[in-house]
């Protein structure tokens, strides 16, 4: 018969077991600590109805999507959990509990060009509570991503953070709110192109070189967050979303303390806009100290107004999101990733003989039940055939049960790193091995 | 602005938080259960390219895929975990090592007819070990499903097995192999139409009636599975796969019973053929006693050939395959689903006034760090209205932080089920809420 060669798409990643198991023990370390938080599960359809998902429509996001037809129906992939979190809040309204705080860790899929660090499936971790305008939120958003980080041990991180209140009080009160879309996208830029060519394409939407200049002495605003807030009352803004702003920020500062998030690990940052229109309070990038070239690896803000496309319920809310696939493949090029076994067992179990299956296969039973993972090794080779497949699969423990280790009811156990073996009881294997 | 009516496709599940927990509860215990007996964790992309996916052709299922065209290539959607078993098997054959043991948990597609219990969207949850002839290994895949269905705790479960080698060689003994397909797909519908229609559907291919005969005898041979292995002994058919079939299933027999599994909960079934024509050995199904009619919820078996579109290796191996995602909405009806608490949140903590919010975070911290899951209160509300909100979420305990109790420097711990409270200090908090 002839063969296909076997491929998948590019753009897609697929990993060996010794690579699946460190991602799959990072996405349960962001959903443990997503629960201990109290956010609630949630699980939405890959597919969904177009015309309910692309609602919004336009956008550069639109174009990436995955669409077809079947029957006579347009069906898409979800290119984010945040529309399909609108469409379950608003139509499932009334069975849930507001605020509600809900996690949700799936796929998402977006046909981007296909080039370095870019993927066309990817995992994003969600956290968002809906319908609460509580500053305290704010904080604790932050907190949860900082104590996401700490448990991954991946390296300490920064967490950069805006209030689009305080930036929009500013436009307002230059009178340039109007403008503020493209500027935002402009202002987004100042780290590629520099602070001139920045200040050169504002001018060109017909602003005043005084107003630019203004703009730019608050952008420029630096230091310590105190610093920094005291800076912005300085400048004596008469504009109440600024001032307000202002206040809340402190707040958000004060809680995020209490949370245990360390001072310098915060940084007030205000040239932070995050593209997205809909962010209309504090906004929120991540970045890993040391490696800030990787981009923000956790990114978020406060919206006013989250499913105006299915139901015309206001609904205020914060929320974050890790995209794990990028983030993984960029610590696995940095060397970066938790060290983990690379096999799932904790040990091998082999019978010297078939004569000793039987004894392997109770060790294997008794083990298991005390919760440790192991397996037997049931094929017909020779003692070192079975230690080949030990390290080949990266367990770090052989049991060998021989004619000998019967007689004597005791089990040979060997540290496969260490190099050492030595005789156990069935107990002192479980102690060894838990 | 008008809206879209937020809804979802038909044919797909989408959970509320309480029941989305116990899903991922299921899920979680499939996959503990899997890694503990050292089934290497692996994930394939959801898309996969059409002609790699679909290189096998035909059958039913093709006409069930979810495929479309972008740019210039088609693409489908995973309609099961084994084709991508076989395609990850042979793309990465040098990377591995065998025998492969794998597990896999994902969501895979179909588009189904439209009808109840019938999903378009749900998980499969596979374990398969590639590349072992080991009988020894066709004993283990039933007792690791043993294991998993203990520790959902849903009820007691039959595992129907039966040996494709025994049915094949009586066959070959007939004289009928040449009409195996056809003839196991009538038997298959015996349960539906009964013997005499069977034995009339068989008559059809031009087989002897004394030939039909001697197949039924030996398919309505039934009994405790030694007295069914001694009816097929006594038989004394001549062939040798018979006769290997029944050593075989002897052997597995035994190791199942040294692998826990009590010897009443396996049943030989000889008129189990399970439709796949790719089976070669021991094949499976699975029953939750008391609930036959839900169908079997695990079924699997063993195969000469993996991956022959692929490679031109020989790959045989053993595998099963739970459908999680029916089994939960049939336990649902049936009242069956694992009873766990509603919300993910051990305890809400209620700061009484807003003073009272520092220490309400410093209280989460602490039991945060404790690993018990807990969250704060933040509206500003009444006391009546976080209890409201504490009850509508299920959480099971509240913590009540007052003026009074910072003073005494204590917390009040109120059991929401129980109706009880009483004051405790933190470490009190801790015990109480591990």
């Amino acid at each position: 018969m002839s063969t296909v060669e076997p491929r998948i798409p590019s753009g897609f990643m697929e990993l060996l077991p010794a690579d699946q198991i460190v991602f799959n023990w990072m996405l349960r370390t962001i959903r443990e600590v997503y629960e201990r938080h109290g956010f609630e599960p949630i699980e939405t359809p890959a597919l969904e109805y177009s015309d309910v998902l692309l609602a919004k429509g336009g956008g550069e996001t639109e174009k990436q999507v995955y669409e077809f037809t079947r029957g006579d129906r347009n069906y898409c992939l979800h290119f984010d959990l945040t529309v399909p979190l609108a469409r379950y809040v608003a139509e499932h309204a009334r069975e849930l509990v507001f605020p509600f705080r809900r996690s949700q860790l799936q796929k998402v899929w977006r046909a981007e060009r296909a080039q370095h660090g870019r993927y066309r499936e990817f995992y994003q971790c969600d956290i968002d509570v809906i319908g609460s305008n509580e500053p305290m939120v704010d904080a604790e958003i932050p907190s949860v991503i900082f104590q996401v980080f700490q448990e991954l041990g991946i390296g300490s991180i920064t967490i950069r953070m805006n209030n689009r209140k305080v930036l929009n009080g500013m436009l307002t009160s230059l009178g340039i709110q109007d403008r503020a879309t493209e500027i935002l996208r402009i202002i987004d830029k100042v780290d590629k192109i520099g602070w001139d060519a920045v200040e050169e394409e504002i001018g060109k939407l017909s602003i005043a070189p005084s107003v630019v200049k203004s703009l730019r002495k608050f952008l420029e605003i630096e230091g310590k967050n105190e610093e920094v807030l005291q800076a912005l009352e300085a400048l004596g803004v008469d504009n109440e979303l600024f001032q307000h702003g202002l206040v809340e920020t402190r707040e958000i500062l004060q809680a995020m303390a209490l949370l245990g998030v360390p001072a310098d690990k915060v940084v007030l940052d205000l040239r932070i806009a995050r593209g997205l229109d809909y962010y209309t309070g504090v906004v929120y990038e991540t970045h890993l100290d040391g490696y800030e070239k990787i981009g923000s690896i956790c990114s978020g803000g406060r919206y006013d107004d989250l499913a105006s496309y299915y139901t015309t319920e206001k609904l205020p809310g914060v929320g974050v999101s890790i995209g794990l696939t990028r983030l993984f493949s960029q610590l696995k090029e940095a060397g970066l990733l938790p060290k983990l076994p690379r096999s799932v067992s904790k040990a091998l179990i082999i019978p010297f003989s078939k004569e000793q299956r039987t004894q392997a296969l109770q060790c294997a039973q008794a083990l298991r039940a005390a919760k440790i993972s192991c397996e037997v090794s049931l094929e017909s080779w020779n003692l070192r055939k079975h230690f080949r497949y030990a390290s080949g699969r990266g367990v770090p423990f052989v049991i060998v049960i021989g004619e000998n280790e019967v007689q004597k009811g005791v089990y040979t156990l060997k540290d496969m790193e260490k190099s050492e073996q030595r005789e156990c009881t069935l107990d002192e294997l479980k102690q060894a091995l838990s």
